[in-house]
Formats: C-alpha cells, sequence, structure tokens
C-alpha cells in the first residue's frame, strides 16, 4: 500500500533532487507513469527548467525554496554530493531515496529514518529514449514498509524489480562498469582503428548487435569467440604486430587475452 | 556476371572445404540462396556430414575424394591449415576463395592464379541462426572480374558488401576483436562478479543490449557513461577495493578506465 507514506493517493508526489541523464529519465518515466512531479531541483537553473518544463514540474536552483508538502524525495546526483542534499532534506520529514549503484543506505540513516534506494541498472544518455519498462530498478528500503512501498512505486514504472541490498547493489554497480561503461569503450578504440584506415563504424555494427543478443539466450563462456579462445597465437601475434606503435593498446589486447584463455583454461568456456 | 568462371549458370556449384562455425553458417546461406554445395570436407568425417547432410551435400575426409567438376572452392579451416588446403586444390584450376579475416590474398596467389576472399564480419556460434542478410561481407579478388563475380555471388547471400584490401581486412579483423571479444569476455566477468554473489547474469542482459544498441544509431563516444568518462576518483577506488582479491581484474579495470579518461581528455568524448 502506498497509503503509508504516500498520503493516501494512487499516485505520488514526488520531488527531484538532480537533473542529469538518471534524473531526466526517472522522472519522465514516473510522469508518464501518471505520477506528479512538484519540483526539479538542481544548482544550474537552466538545467532544473529543461528537466521541469517537459514534466510540468516547477524548476528551482535554492534549496530553501524547496516544498516540505511531497511524498518522496529522490536524489539523483554525483554520489559525492548526495549527502549534502540528505542534510538539507531532512528537515522535511519525508522519505529520501536516492538512485546511486555504490552509495549504501545507512548513508543516507545517518541523517534520516526514512530512507530508500531506487537504482536503476541501465545507461541512459541525453537524447536517447529508454523503455523503462525494462530496466531493472533494484530498490533498498530502511524498514519493510518503505521496501514495500518502494516496491509499489517502481513496479508503475518498470517489470524488472528487484530487492538488492547495499553490499549487492555495489557488486552489481561494478558489474555494470564491466558489462557496459568497458564495452563502449572497446567500440571507441574499434572505431578509431578502422578510422585511421578509413573504414566506417556502420561495418561493425551488425557484429556488435549481434554480440550482445547472443548473450540474451546463451551464457556467454559458451559463445565466446576469436583468437584467444582458440589460443591462435599466430592471429594474436599479427594482432599485436599492427598494434607495434600503439603501446596501450597492446597492453589492454594482451589483457584480456589472457583472460580468455585462463578462463578457458579452467573449464568456464564451452568450446 | 558468374558467367566468366562460374559455367554459365545462375547458381553456383560450391565446395565447401571446413566444418567450423563460419563454414556451416555461410555453406547454409548458400544452399537457401539457391546453390548447390556439392561436398563438404573435414579431416573428421563425422564433422562433415553433420553439415553435409542438413545441406544435401556429400561429405568427404580425404582430399583425393574432391571433384574437379565445381565452380569454387570456399576454404574456411583454422588460418594456419589454409595454405595446406590451397596446395590440395590447385590441380583442380578453380576459383579458391579463403573466408579468414588476417589471411592475405597473395598468401593464396604464391600456389593459384584465381583466388578470392569473402570475409563474414560477423560472430557465428553453432546452435544460433544468424540473418546472413545483415552479415558484413568483405570481398577481394586476384583480378577484377574475379572481383566482381565474388561481389555477384556475395550479393545473394547478403545485402551488406564491401570491397576490402588485404591490408584493410587485417585491421578489420583486430577492430572486430575489440568490438566483439574483448566485449563478451567483459559479460563474462561481470557475470562471475555477480554469481560470486548469488545474483543472476538476467539482470544485466537490458543494460549489455541498450549499451550496443545505442552505438547503432550514435558514435560509440558521445554515449560513454560511468565513472570514468566522469573522472569519479571516488566510485573507482571503491570499485578497485572490491576487486582486492582478484588482481587480474583490477588491472582491467584500471587499463580501461585510464584509457577512457585519456580518450576524454584528448577530446574524442562528447561529454
Amino acid at each position: 500500500m502506498f497509503n503509508r507514506y504516500f498520503n493516501y493517493k494512487n499516485y505520488m508526489r514526488i520531488t527531484i533532487i538532480g537533473s542529469g541523464n538518471v534524473a531526466t529519465h526517472m522522472a519522465a518515466a514516473f510522469k508518464n507513469a501518471g505520477h506528479r512531479i512538484l519540483q526539479v531541483y538542481s544548482p544550474n537553473l537552466q538545467n532544473a527548467s529543461m528537466l521541469a518544463y517537459h514534466i510540468g514540474a516547477q524548476a528551482i536552483n535554492n534549496l530553501n525554496a524547496i516544498l516540505s508538502d511531497t511524498d518522496i524525495f529522490i536524489i539523483s546526483v554525483k554520489d559525492d554530493a548526495i549527502i549534502e542534499m540528505v542534510k538539507a532534506l531532512t528537515q522535511h520529514q519525508k522519505l529520501i531515496v536516492h538512485t546511486s549503484g555504490s552509495t549504501n543506505l545507512n548513508d543516507l540513516l545517518a541523517f534520516t529514518g526514512k530512507a530508500g534506494v531506487l537504482y536503476p541498472l541501465q545507461t541512459f544518455s541525453k537524447n536517447r529514449e529508454v523503455d523503462f519498462a525494462t530496466v531493472p530498478l533494484c530498490i533498498e528500503g530502511s524498514d519493510v514498509d518503505i521496501k514495500a512501498d518502494l516496491e509499489q512505486l517502481a513496479a508503475t514504472i518498470s517489470k524488472n524489480i528487484y530487492s538488492v541490498n547495499s553490499a549487492d547493489r555495489k557488486i552489481l554497480h561494478l558489474a555494470a562498469v564491466f558489462a557496459c561503461n568497458f564495452p563502449n569503450y572497446l567500440y571507441i578504440i574499434a572505431q578509431q582503428l578502422l578510422a585511421a584506415h578509413q573504414m566506417e563504424f556502420d561495418m561493425l555494427k551488425p557484429l556488435i548487435l549481434e554480440t550482445a543478443q547472443k548473450v540474451q539466450e546463451q551464457p556467454p563462456a559458451s559463445v565466446q569467440t576469436g583468437p584467444a579462445v582458440r589460443n591462435d597465437k599466430v592471429t594474436m601475434d599479427k594482432h599485436l604486430q599492427l598494434l607495434n606503435h600503439q603501446p596501450q593498446l597492446q597492453e589492454i589486447y594482451l589483457l584480456l587475452s589472457q583472460g580468455i584463455i585462463k578462463n578457458n583454461n579452467e573449464g568456464h568456456g564451452d568450446k
């Protein structure tokens, strides 16, 4: 039931603290689900206004202008600014949640008794729509009622709700760096290699997509391909030679190839 | 026109040398496009039979059993076995092509005057269908007629035909390792991190898919996210601490994060 903390209504009154990618996409999802976004706070009024305009909220850049008459504060700012925000919000005595992968719930509980986490396990960019219904939302609450309410709120915008404690959420955030941020950087390297030889990144797009689609259905270790998993030293040597003038790329190539070979030898692979 | 080398018919008579993932998927695509696969050779008769059975071809494991009355030999074996196959095939005086990313066309021309390359830029696994029409096929021929014929043949199975010389194809193959094989290994690492904490790889699947879908539409440097591109040292330090007992993963984390930071500082990024 939302009623315990959420003012006897089916829709929530939500105050968004932050105006970055996560704040933007999550606020839009809540708005689309029928909730009301009251205010958007950002130290930069222009950023706050850009987001607030789209979701019919008030933009503010002064913490003193925050209204107490809301149901939930959602803090979506850089990790090192979260606590400062919590301190400024406790006086309103409402539920405060953050959206951070690596910030402990206890860090908030040092300042407020009603705290939670709504961590979206997805990569968000400006100018790109995401179907929020597929975004895994990881929930944590400072008590069972808050947790239940957050699960219910989360279920209005996503079909993938997980209960994850702070320790596991940190692991999840770390794993997301390996599964998203690092692969994207490898795409950049691939693009730069092609560009240096007047070839288009377009050529690699079907390969990149298929690589991600494969592991939707099969464990990644069972679909590993390439010279390293075949222990094809001739090809790996050729590749290292091509990278002769790029020692950093050589180092990445070696380290990841060694990892693939080791993982395969330990029997985690399937081929 | 196919006619020059291809015996005055619209369909080709194709002999497949090899029975691995590339041979299997490419042979099926040619069969589906109406060509005739005459024979499949593999030193392992069971492997040859498995592929041959599905495409109505004869399975052989003896090079002496290869028929001269074909239009094209397609060699799809390990790189270090290609030349041995070429030597055994030249007596038939037909067009010989290989499907390898990193083998020079000249390596074949030392033994035959009619040679070419059909390199599919995709990752193939057994038990997984691939829509061959989307697979980029990189063509090279030892003369303009062979090249034109191979382009026409390739066009019967794919919409993405590229003309790529041997030097560029090597770069392409290297780029594919960065864009496919290494990201898949990073998925394995992510899965293992989660498994060690009783969390399911399923949680990461939407993130992995979105990361690959993003770069179908936007340059990867413009959609890089995560602690490194924000130069968020607090989070990176937390992550390195979580990897305290896995020095190899720490090294990978550091090296890739440094790459992202450096790339961003050099202004290749967009945020």
